[in-house]
């Protein structure tokens, strides 16, 4: 398969490619340090993302950026901003996507556990990732040509704690967390949140 | 209790007004049809609301507008309208709603099914109604002097599939529906997503 990754120089995208490049070919996407690069904010970027990727059999997002701050902090702007970066962004690559792609594809898309599990300070993050996780039960049932679209939900990852100082036994590996997305790329299911576990 | 009732001329809203109004004060409010009207999608509107409305123990919000359509006939506009309206439309009442409500008040904003059970139409909906309660269950958390938060999602109601002319066997009649709106008004629970049943 060729399989358009996009957040591939993050945490998780890097192991997510290298869970995948063995077998499959690689179109890596990032913000600015790829040679193929995306604003997911800006829908006519996505749409010039693809033009250039060409024809691909599946999608991995990995990206997307959103505010994490006391609630009564949270400016009207900071919302916004979550909206239009890590659920917006993500829905528009999987609405622009579908003219895309190739018959069959596959979307992956990723939400997270404060969907299901909030903290202090996730109120944006909480309403993005739940919002995203029901838009993807719904494209997956008007998706066309057999296309597929799942969306991961990752735990705190073990090498982002350790990045940010924190405990990281709670965490998992990005290793572990990649296998989701190869079980959604390579898998047939459709409409489903993939929690990934030990 | 004084309760504010936000959308108290629609189906639900009036169903809830039936049932709180025996046993409390009711400040109804609507878009056009009541004295104090409020357009959910202008936070300013919702502060005009609030400083009209005085110091209320309660607020219920059975308003909202989102767009039903085939995803593919969605525009950028239209889910746009769905993010201000229904979804960011009752967060800004949250939000905006602590600084006007009295110690240990609630606030009940509605979803729906579709957040859970989606369907062929549904996907602007479905990532609102998921977005809401996401964002609620966090929102709970970070709620100053004792403020609940909770969300009610209902499925399909009697009434509106009979208005509809769709078959009105799987509906739930509005006045068992807005029971579950007297629970989170009367309860004490948090943070929780309320599905209605018979």
């Amino acid at each position: 398969m060729r399989i358009l990754v996009v957040g591939a120089t993050g945490t998780i995208g890097r192991a997510v490619v290298a869970a995948l490049s063995a077998d499959h070919e690689i179109v890596a996407v990032s913000r600015r340090s790829t040679p193929l690069t995306v604003d997911l904010a800006v829908p006519a970027s996505i749409s010039d993302m693809y033009r250039a990727a060409g024809k691909v059999n599946a999608v991995v997002c990995a990206a997307g950026e959103a505010r994490f701050a006391p609630l009564a902090q949270l400016s009207d702007d900071d919302f916004q901003f979550c909206l239009n970066n890590k659920l917006m962004g993500q829905v528009n690559l999987v609405r622009i996507g579908f003219d895309h792609v190739a018959d069959g594809a596959s979307f992956t898309v990723t939400s997270g556990i404060l969907a299901r599990s909030p903290m202090t300070g996730s109120a944006a993050i909480s309403l993005v990732n739940a919002g995203l996780e029901g838009f993807v039960r719904a494209a997956a049932l008007e998706a066309p040509r057999g296309i597929r679209v799942n969306v991961v939900s990752p735990p705190w990852v073990t090498e982002t704690l350790q990045a940010l100082k924190m405990d990281p036994s709670h965490g998992l590996p990005a290793a572990v967390v990649a296998r989701s997305y190869v079980r959604s790329v390579t898998g047939t299911e459709t409409g489903s949140t993939i929690e990934p576990s030990a």
